[in-house]
């Protein structure tokens, strides 16, 4: 195991009408915006929970911070915030609105430019306190202090992880999860799913208690995702889904081992270019850093193929061939489509992005050793 | 699931060399009390460490702090850091060293007799603030808010969970294992496990996750065990025994889950009786509890065979039966005995133990139905 710290300290508050305990997590006093999405949570009763359970407390909103939250949106936010002096922040939404919230308290009070924060890594020094209200199992976001912002004008999509930002506290409500369209439920399923991919399937380092915590998640996400997607008002499947999905981003199965995020990086390039959903782009390039770099990662797909798919027939790379289908096959099972040509693109989005990483000097993956020119060899295997 | 509140917000500091940070951990300017056991740490370095690591903190130390920790002693503790004007503890050394010194954090400023903290649940409203520095892979203490504490006046052993003492760090260097002598190592895993049991061989509510991250544990202390007890300087080995055994207690998989604790409470018994080792004593009782209520925990009897120790042959008894010699063969093959015989007790410590729960009127087990006559029979099951 690689030397490492742990740290997670926001409070997790799991259950059934446990939106009625919102006021009593709040600091007294405080002045509060409530941040969100399209407004969905007007439609599936979680606002109006929200507002009762705020009766009492000074606050204002930012309603519409989008999927793959936009920079200039956010910045919005911050004038808001600092016009209005406020000093709590409570995102009620999936991971967009949360991720967006957390830049919004980090940018409030930064010195300098906040765009900084995302491409110089420039430190954040203070943030506002924030707390959520999650809305889509997905992210992992609700228990993490990481986030991904997206500017509009120059179609950049980058990554923070600044441990302020960590919510104080998320509400987790399972039967939230009821009035989810399938495909936002899948996108959930797949998104977990992912993460746990980045963690785990890298190089061994003696880690046996991380491997099994990694499998878990990902033979929990594959049980119960189908029956959430067909059904996401099954309140018990979408308590194990949300938990999940909590688990698998919330630094426990990452400590002390090698992480990849090479699918990331190259999902979120077609995400910045096209607007294809992230869980989707996922889906796309999964499989493909699999396959190019299976010799790298030849332990751990052969014991993610036998202990989460029970894959255990053939050679060597037979066994890889059957992991990587099966896994192609659970994101097809739960309604996401997983070529690039599912979603009408091709060479010239591949070239677009191999540039950009070439421009970058970006090589990607636990190695270091996923080149432009192995982006290109995984993108043309997901044709 | 149930619902749940998941807080732990101990910063893990994990690794090789590690207590060297020990330093930027503790708040400026605070006056430090070392707390720690019989002197070990002067035998294997770690005091030297942990001494060099301070340098240039005003700190004064507490030795002396027994296994199974004795209310006296601590009480002793609390008057030092009264006279004294400790704002800070450090505790090194496991679990009981830890324990007391949570003890101590939440019994100086308690307004009334801090022994109702324990025997009242009386709420603790403050707490000093407490690091560790891990020396025993074992009760998991480093990284929750709990202890047991002895009293020797009465033979009185008593638990309490206090949400103020969680440690604000815990250093965990796996190399602290390599002096332990094989019995305190085969104590720790034996500990470790029992824990898990506590909270995972209880009855289902539906958490698949919770599931998998308990035979996760289970697993991982099985496969290292031995090894470890063999060895215990192996690093690796030992990383991957004290990792799985902070994350045996520390909130995680009893999140959301129906908890057990007979065995803790009748085992607590035999130590304050007879000061037998905690694990010992938990060795002893365990079998006896899965034998006699295995109509109550038959599923996850069954569930546990089958995924922890491939017990898939025979009917559900037999099954059962096998699962339950495979647990004990398991403590066995570390060394410790687990019967009452092996320690030279017998009935009249049944009949001493079973008069304390019936004059307590104490129930116990997930189902509250282990009423005096049940721990009767689990103890006769373990003569």
């Amino acid at each position: 195991m690689k030397n490492f710290n742990y740290y997670n300290p926001t409070k997790i508050i799991f259950g059934k009408d446990k939106i009625k305990q919102l006021s009593s997590e709040l600091p007294e006093n405080s002045k509060v915006m409530i941040t969100y999405g399209g407004g969905s949570i007007k439609n599936n009763g979680v606002y109006d929970e929200v507002i009762k359970a705020l009766d009492g407390f000074d606050f204002i909103e930012f309603g519409g911070i989008e999927s793959n939250p936009k920079y200039e949106t956010l910045m919005q936010a911050v004038e808001l915030v600092r016009d209005e002096k406020v000093d709590f922040l409570l995102a009620v939404g999936g991971g967009s609105v949360i991720d967006g919230t957390k830049f919004i308290a980090a940018a409030t009070h930064f010195k300098g430019d906040p765009w900084d924060i995302l491409t110089k890594n420039s430190e954040v020094k203070f943030a506002l306190p924030l707390g959520g209200v999650l809305t889509i199992p997905a992210t992992g976001s609700e228990m993490n202090s990481k986030g991904v912002i997206t500017k509009s004008e120059t179609k950049e999509k980058y990554a923070f992880d600044i441990p302020l930002v960590f919510p104080r506290f998320s509400i987790l409500d399972p039967a939230v999860a009821a009035s989810l369209p399938k495909i936002q439920a899948a996108n959930g399923v797949v998104d977990a799913f992912s993460h746990i991919i980045e963690q785990y399937l890298t190089y061994d380092v003696n880690q046996p208690l991380q491997d099994r915590f990694a499998e878990g998640v990902l033979m929990t996400l594959i049980e119960e995702g189908s029956k959430y997607v067909e059904n996401s008002a099954d309140y018990n499947v979408a308590a194990n889904i949300m938990w999940a999905a909590t688990m698998a981003l919330n630094g426990l199965i990452g400590a002390g081992v090698p992480n990849d995020w090479s699918s990331h990086r190259i999902a979120h390039e077609i995400t910045a270019l096209h607007n294809v959903d992230h869980a989707q782009t996922l889906a796309i390039v999964m499989p493909g850093v699999m396959s190019v770099m299976r010799e790298d990662k030849k332990e751990k797909l052969l014991q993610f193929g036998k202990r989460v798919f029970n894959v255990v027939q053939g050679d060597e790379q037979q066994r890889i061939e059957e992991t990587i289908e099966k896994t192609d096959a659970f994101f097809r099972s739960l309604g996401i489509k997983t070529r690039l040509s599912d979603y009408n693109l091709g060479e010239e989005t591949i070239n677009t992005i191999v540039q950009r990483f070439a421009d970058r000097k970006t090589v990607l993956g636990e190695n270091r050793n996923i080149t432009p020119q192995k982006v290109r060899e995984i993108l043309n295997d997901r044709l």
